[in-house]
């Protein structure tokens, strides 16, 4: 492991949200127009209860009436000024009038009640509103643009082996070249490394060792780049990974060892030399056309943040709907356990909620977790159409209290205690301290091993399956800061003598814990003690009490109840407890957990 | 009356809020730390009402508990950690928590409930949030600070003749000299004129044939100023403006005509002048110096917007509250019948609570109204602690629909339902097109008399009060632009030749049509015709339908009922209606109204 001097950077964060001026923008977006933002109560129905939809109507928009046009049987609502021309049209009713400081008007809040559906029911709806002259006649209508918004009333819950698990992200061109291989080059960091499925079947042991029970691979479908986020074809593994045989086999391998593999799927766009994309910029009039949004054909196109070889695709579009969930189910019968959802915000809530209905139809424990960069009020927004997103809000506050000293012991447990109050009960919040797209969490503490192994411990002490990035268990980080996302996409370290062997015990460790710790770390929690001055942070969870020290001087708590605890796990050596009294000497950067005696 | 050929210039807001930078720093205030923002429910409590009160706890505050300490007698509230030390204690509850784009973090909403009071308590109040760490000790504490919240439980409402009145605004040095008088001098607009009570008092017939039933006098107390916003004392009249017998003549008389007199009262600060301030000024030890804020004595003090001659009172100073108080009920004791409250944001609610007891305690039937120019969100905070306030966002609309061609007539429409269900219904919002403190409506349309009274009608056929500016009756406007405020406020035009006279009679026109459709104007409003295009806005509350012709073409306008209905006032020559069709040519910029005949 290597230590640099770089100066520690202040916080990165991932998404369109990154400054002031964007999340003015998008919130006067919200606050504007008509604004649904799939807000439904409950946000994920179940069979038998009745539905709220409530929509913001903006300063900008002159309106006396609102109006759903909603389907139960799965056919395409459609109206107009209060009558269905599909399906049943549903008045919603103002329930309130809010000033609104930033756009300098009023904006009315609306809701409507859909009556309870039983279960399988796929409620699509419509939104309009215009405004009414003389009670009658009609005056001028609008609709929220091309949306179909949809649902199913279902009684999906998180399975419980991704409560459970915890989850190892390969980077598979990064990870493992063939058995008894080496990586085809070390130097080109944006080109083949050879890492392929066989490589990975030929490491299950070494993670099976380590309690890994679920690993999510990068995309392996066809694709002309080595990230491989552009697929040319959903339907086969690239030729330089292996074969569907080689892919089967690692499942099968995989599940023997009690190891679920989850793939990683990108809806939101594909490669631009992708067949069909080829097609559609060749002749404008094929339907594959439609797939894509061509703002002038053949080559200004929606595409994924302007790269234009990801154009976008029109996934509520019926035919391209199709191609991704057949092939979502087809990898499924394949034998994988579900996918994480690359820029799940792209496609649409409605799209998401049939795509985890026909995944469930043909694996019915299989998962969903999206990357959803935006707010959490976006990420909550998706209960009901996957399991779950990616914790990119504890990652953010993981690094600025452990990372960055940004955040004060107390304003970090504020944070924890808010952010685990806000998510229903059935939406799983996967954690991680690093991942593709940033630096690593070792780069940026100056490959402090101490902090790494405190931040991990929080992590895995929390209730979010926690995430390990492969090679942060041995240690491997990086030569450069990010820019070019490839400085923390280096090889994995195979070399016992070049692996941090000490870390890579602690993170057995840890995860062990964790297994040990099953069912109680969704538990209420207490603050045992918080010291912003000192960075110190106690809390208790289940059985287990955790005591951060994150600071570089000793640190001396009095533990309660401290004659029926043993110490469970240190991340560092020269911890000393003196079982009289309670009190817990903790050097610099130091951590550990306690677990009541039987 | 003079036309100019100036360009329109884009409107003019009074107000701390006037940009996007303001703005977002008041809301960025208001999510974060303790905000209360006199957030009750209701917000104006009758006896044996129980009462919600509701604190956001911004993302930088740690806190699990939030406690209330209140007294109903009183006396100060106070208390710490849960535990009043005098008065009791009320935990609150947390509601909900929200995710807050704009300051990237969780906000709270606490809410607890004061049990029901009797009429004529004092409920007061302070706000508390603090951590607490294993469930007893204390981790840190925070208040609002210095701020006790107050109101009173009682069965105010607002009194009839304010509903009903007619109010022409006096900037008292410009109105009227004494009779047989002239004005001391014409051109040097920031010295005194010589406008007089006796002056006033000469012109009550004048406003009575106007028929005005309610005049609002700038300030009259001693001052060193010509328009007297900074008093020296406020127990004596100004002595160029006359003598308390003077104002007792000036009452009796107005009172003789069925006119009420409301004075301006400035609580928020007073003159550097005021032998008070002078003696705090000159000794820090005084306890006059805990009237004011210094924050560094002598020179740095806290102001009325860095206005150095006008040093802001502390009003929740119990001696200086008593003195302003004393004041109000001196004058009411004279006669007057009210006072409109300038920058009354300035002073707490509490202190407003108080006055407004203290007033109605002295004359019943008197009035408040205040000076908000900040959004209708706090404006609707003041309901139960002043009748009403100042009518600023209907004057923006106005101006943006009748003089700015900013807003189409259905926005202006949208903008005005919005408006009207925001408020409750025991709460009154005066309305104006033009003050002392902006340029004159008739000079933002280069003199058009049309679009002033277009404007007009549909001011005078809104619910709140109308209030007319001096001069605007006889086309009085400006010879350049406000930079200056006095620009607007040149002196009264008595001479009949130099008046609009035409215009005089729309205005007795329209002050008549306002008395004959008395207790209809708050009745609700349906619309008849919207046209965007052609700035067309048809309306009808109670027996009248007004039509509005916001545009330089002549409108064709099909009336529904129209057999029934009579012309009861047109703004401009040239209106025709066909009685078997219904239909209604209006000229340019026209507007009429028509009743329903019995």
């Amino acid at each position: 492991m290597e230590t640099t001097n770089q100066t520690i950077e202040p916080d990165f964060i991932f998404g369109t949200l990154a400054t002031d001026d964007l999340r003015l923008a998008s919130i006067k977006k919200e606050h504007s127009g008509l604004w649904h933002g799939q807000r439904l109560s409950p946000q994920d129905p179940r069979p038998g209860e009745s539905i709220t939809v409530t929509i913001g109507v903006g300063p900008d928009i002159s309106a006396d009436r609102v109006t759903l046009y909603v389907t139960t049987d799965g056919s395409e609502p459609r109206g107009q000024h209060g009558v269905a021309e599909n399906g049943f049209a549903i008045p919603l009713e103002k329930i309130h009038v809010d000033w609104d400081t930033l756009l300098w008007g009023y904006r009315d809040t609306w809701q409507a009640s859909i009556p309870p559906q039983p279960a399988g029911t796929h409620v699509q709806y419509i939104i309009e509103a215009w405004q009414t002259v003389s009670g009658a006649s009609v005056y001028a209508g609008r609709r929220i643009p091309r949306q179909v918004f949809g649902f199913f009333v279902d009684e999906q819950t998180v399975p419980q082996w991704l409560r459970d698990a915890v989850i190892y992200q390969i980077f598979v061109d990064r990870f493992a070249p063939d058995p008894d291989s080496d990586f085809i080059q070390t130097d080109t960091l944006n080109t083949h490394f050879g890492g392929t499925l066989k490589g990975i079947t030929g490491r299950l042991d070494y993670l099976a060792d380590l309690g890994i029970t679920c690993v999510w691979l990068t995309p392996i479908f066809t694709s002309p780049t080595y990230h491989r986020y552009d697929a040319t074809d959903f339907f086969s593994i690239d030729a330089m990974l292996g074969t569907e045989d080689d892919f089967r086999a690692l499942v099968a391998e995989a599940h023997r060892r009690g190891i679920r593999v989850v793939l990683d799927f990108v809806a939101n766009h594909i490669s631009h030399r992708h067949p069909i994309f080829l097609q559609a910029q060749q002749n404008g009039g094929t339907p594959y056309a439609d797939w894509f949004t061509f703002n002038n054909h053949p080559y200004d196109y929606d595409t994924f943040f302007g790269v234009k070889s990801m154009p976008k695709l029109n996934t509520d579009h019926p035919t391209a709907r199709q191609y991704l969930i057949e092939a979502a189910q087809y990898w499924l019968r394949a034998g994988c356990d579900g996918y994480r959802l690359d820029h799940a915000q792209g496609p649409t809530h409605a799209f998401w909620s049939i795509f985890r209905r026909a995944t469930r139809a043909v694996k019915p424990d299989s998962v969903t977790f999206g990357e959803v960069v935006e707010p959490p009020s976006l990420q909550r927004s998706f209960a009901g159409r996957m399991d779950g997103t990616l914790d990119f809000l504890l990652h953010q506050a993981l690094r600025n209290f452990f990372a960055y000293n940004q955040l004060t012991a107390s304003q970090f447990n504020a944070f924890l205690q808010r952010h685990m109050s806000y998510f229903p009960e059935n939406f799983i919040l996967p954690s991680f301290l690093d991942n593709h797209d940033m630096n690593r969490f070792l780069w940026v503490v100056n490959g402090d091993v101490r902090r790494l192994k405190l931040a991990a411990l929080c992590q895995f002490t929390l209730p979010g399956p926690p995430i390990v990035y492969y090679g942060t268990e041995v240690g491997l980080s990086q030569k450069a800061h990010v820019g070019p996302m490839e400085e923390c996409r280096l090889p994995m370290i195979w070399d016992e003598a070049a692996q941090d062997r000490q870390l890579l015990g602690f993170y057995e460790d840890v995860i062990a814990l964790r297994h040990k710790g099953k069912a109680e770390w969704e538990k209420p929690r207490t603050v045992l003690a918080l010291d912003d001055e000192r960075g110190i942070y106690v809390y208790r969870v289940g059985r287990f009490t955790i005591a951060l020290n994150n600071c570089d001087c000793p640190a001396e708590i009095s533990l309660p109840h401290h004659e029926t605890s043993r110490l469970e796990l240190a991340t560092v050596a020269g911890v000393s407890r003196t079982k009289t009294t309670g009190i817990l000497q903790i050097p610099p950067y130091g951590g550990v957990c306690l677990k009541d005696m039987a």
